[in-house]
């Protein structure tokens, strides 16, 4: 498995009572199959993964290599708050035909850096799947730095991190100091361009669920020394990302799937629907971007 | 029951295997009746709440209820990500015996105030004990700010704050603006005379596993207004308080307890041991203190 | 010279040209002569010191001496951002009568602990007035630590801190184990009641440019063991300290001034004056406290 | 004036006494002639702005004016602490003959940004050049937030921003919505690539002191869209800048010029000298970098 391209983050689907939609999902999986991504993150944050058991983290995982077989890599969140509970959530998740783990540091208790290092370690050692390293300081409070970033990088079964933390000098310390085989995704399509320009090899985009032909476009014209395209493609899609990340998170995203032919639906409480208002809001940045044009998948 | 005084966060001993040792759990609680503590936190920080499922939780609860009977208000720790899993865990928490709920806000997503308020509500008209707040930014990075804490306080089944964030401005202003029958209630020993002095009810206080009697002497100095005592004996808990929470976590509190005749044991990884120079320092700071004294019932 | 009780940093008025009225100075001065303060900081934050040059300081600081005598001790804001200018400036306040200096630490460029230790070092060694240092972090974005300030505290010419960090924990430790003739002193009224109980010295509290007799009172009270009465007091004395320090800052301290019999005035550019609305609130607050029937001194 | 291109943000000589050495400024002046700089920010950070006198400020510009012609725009560095202040130092620069004003928010008395508009306002209003604003907030503790800047680049008189936060996002955001000839400069050789990818019209790089070559080939292998090569270079200078500033300050990047050809010399205290094993680990990486064939300019 080669970590490379472009990664949607998928939304889990929840019907009105709160349990798994799987239906949805394979008609939204359908629909991914169709456009440009390369691979997909079940499981993560988009996922809302701290709100799924780990018998529905197999049961996601299971559901999306069933109906897109060999279409996509699979990279599943397997964070789980103990080294031991983490291990079996990677076995079933194994089992269920995810292709490597995202691991967020342990960060509930602060402080211990050695005890991050053991984690990933640990579950490196001794699990079934290779480890994508996870860093969210945003939602973690824990920035992982680069020099514990770069000595897990030489774990043979440590394949690579996705790194959300925002800062581009040390995503590009990353890109040039990792050692081969190790590889660097940048964790929002806020900074998809930059981060390709500093040596990234690819994103896990949460805007990359309703617009991986844009930024395929957008890696195309990069790839093509076409520079002026590629920054009209991140100016338009940093508003669209920004909105459906940070600004008004899942609840945003899966508000603008509705919108856009995809299923959204609920998020669990205590996340809150967008409102109104949001998602006025968002529709009026997401027409104004004039992103659809990439998509024809979505028509 | 009346949130009121001294109350041990107690910690979760653990097996060398790693699961629950209740043997211990119930020495530990045959000592700790003999001691003045006023009330027991199970399944709080110290307890490593997050390393805990809900049947263990269940299964503490129900063994500190069975050992030690009446003797002890019990609060539990009822935190989880979803406001479902929350209510599930809260039933199982009120059938194993304990008489209040501690609830974090709900924090790997922030950013959303409202969504912080509608959970402690929800929580709070369809659980079957009462809620008390829990106030950890250190851990959470979320503060709760005083006005949301207010406004929560006029919730008849909101019935207090367990306040570890530090601000003793934000205390004050908590004592001083709550509504009747909201108890505050500071969460760490390092500053237990600074908050009686503004008014808090008591503190939950990880000093208090192992020197009860030196704070409950701490609390009766300032109550009868020797308070020179009362600062000397705050200025040595202080001392060890800060050792085994924010400098040394779990793994120094559960580290001198082993030295000082209880059962500390170990933490679940990732939480790793403390080591033998990090030990070896914790015992410096607590010889230093001479603090045995007070501490009657550990002999 | 001791540093004990309770300072008031008095706020520098200025003409509405933005020029020192050294008349309007002289009759607050006259009113706090009549006071119970115990100390002034002149040219501290509440001095606007970042907006006056040196020999504007020095001004200030005769003017002060010369109109009050020795009814208090004067402590000066000497920072300057050079090593060598804040020499100057020393010399200066020392030949206009103060009697110790303020210094805040080197703040511009950040990260260089030891280049902040020997900033104090060589002003404590060359000038020829004691030093106190000012932790101000809000301000400065630095801490200064609890190892620093007691390392620095050694030298025979450094007297003590002003700690306007708002860290009850760290004020406790420095209480406990500074040397003796090393002062402690708040640097709010936000948390009088509680840094004397932990052992502080005193406060240079902006609120006692306007509540003296209510912040004695709080000491007395506290001194002999009232501490209910002391609560109250501090109760009602944060809600008024907050308004004009942290919420509203010095222009909001000048314009209840303005409103209670001494003089406020303008602020300088870039600080503006409090809007309408804003001075609404603080009276509202002020006038909820009920703290004016102590300041028989004002009347 | 157009502010566009590689900037150096020049560093003060001064002598072992510590005041201006004018004839290694012009020694400095001569080298840079000759290379591919676009223009020179004088009286900045690396200046040491803070530690500069009005007078000495005016006597920088006047000297770099005198020798180097129209050579260089000069972008000199304004900020005072009053308004009044900023506009008695902004003529004597134009005197001097700067063409720009560069401007750092108000930053002691913090959390008003309507005071930081009136502040840019004010002296865009009134002062004889137009300005540059200057966010600066790892050493300021403020954030310029991009709907501030964008509201303040309407003004005519307001012309660019060089923006030192290293927030890749905040300056996609600036690039996309500014209005036409509003200049968007990032403020560090960490991220001059990104920065260009994102639509940055420049960059005000401690690193070009030393590297202009390499910056300017940067710069050519990316609008031609030799992207691979121009990822190297950002790689190598990443190294090296990082180490001149953020890691080893104004101290380190002069140690490097002394070890480089030109005039680095000693800093003002409280600012001290790099030590003599600093010094070692910025040679190395320095030596590491291999980038003196792009600076013929310096041999």
């Amino acid at each position: 498995m080669e970590l490379k391209g472009i990664y949607a983050p998928i939304p889990t689907p929840f019907t009105s009572d709160g349990s798994l939609d799987l239906p949805s999902l394979r008609t939204n999986l359908d629909a991914w199959t169709r456009s440009p991504l390369d691979g997909l993150v079940v499981c993560g944050s988009n996922g809302e993964q701290p709100f799924l058991e780990p018998e529905e983290r197999a049961l996601l995982v299971r559901t999306v290599r069933d109906r897109s077989g060999s279409r996509f890599p699979l990279v599943a969140g397997a964070t789980q708050p103990t080294t031991r509970g983490t291990l079996e959530l990677a076995r079933r998740l194994a089992d269920a035909g995810a292709d490597a783990l995202l691991l967020l540091p342990p960060h509930y208790f602060k402080g211990d850096p050695e005890g991050i290092r053991d984690y990933f370690v640990d579950v490196a050692d001794h699990a079934p799947l290779p480890v994508v390293l996870y860093n969210m300081p945003a939602n973690t409070g824990v920035n992982l730095g680069t020099d514990l970033i770069l000595s897990l990088a030489e774990h043979p079964r440590i394949r690579g991190i996705k790194d959300t933390g925002g800062d581009i000098t040390q995503l590009t310390v990353l890109c040039a100091r990792r050692p081969e085989g190790f590889a660097v995704f940048c964790g929002s399509g806020n900074y998809f361009l930059p981060a390709l320009a500093v040596g990234a090899d690819g994103g896990t985009l949460g805007v990359a669920n309703l617009y991986p032909g844009a930024c395929d476009a957008l890696r195309s014209a990069f790839r093509e020394g076409r520079m002026k395209e590629a920054r009209d493609l991140q100016h338009r899609l940093l508003e669209v990302s920004d909105a459906i990340t940070r600004r008004h998170g899942v609840p945003g995203l899966k508000a603008l799937m509705d919108h856009k032919g995809l299923y959204g639906g609920p998020c669990r409480p205590p996340l809150r629907p967008a409102s109104p208002e949001t998602v006025r809001r968002i529709l009026e940045v997401d027409g104004k971007a004039h992103l659809d044009e990439w998509e024809e998948w979505r028509r």
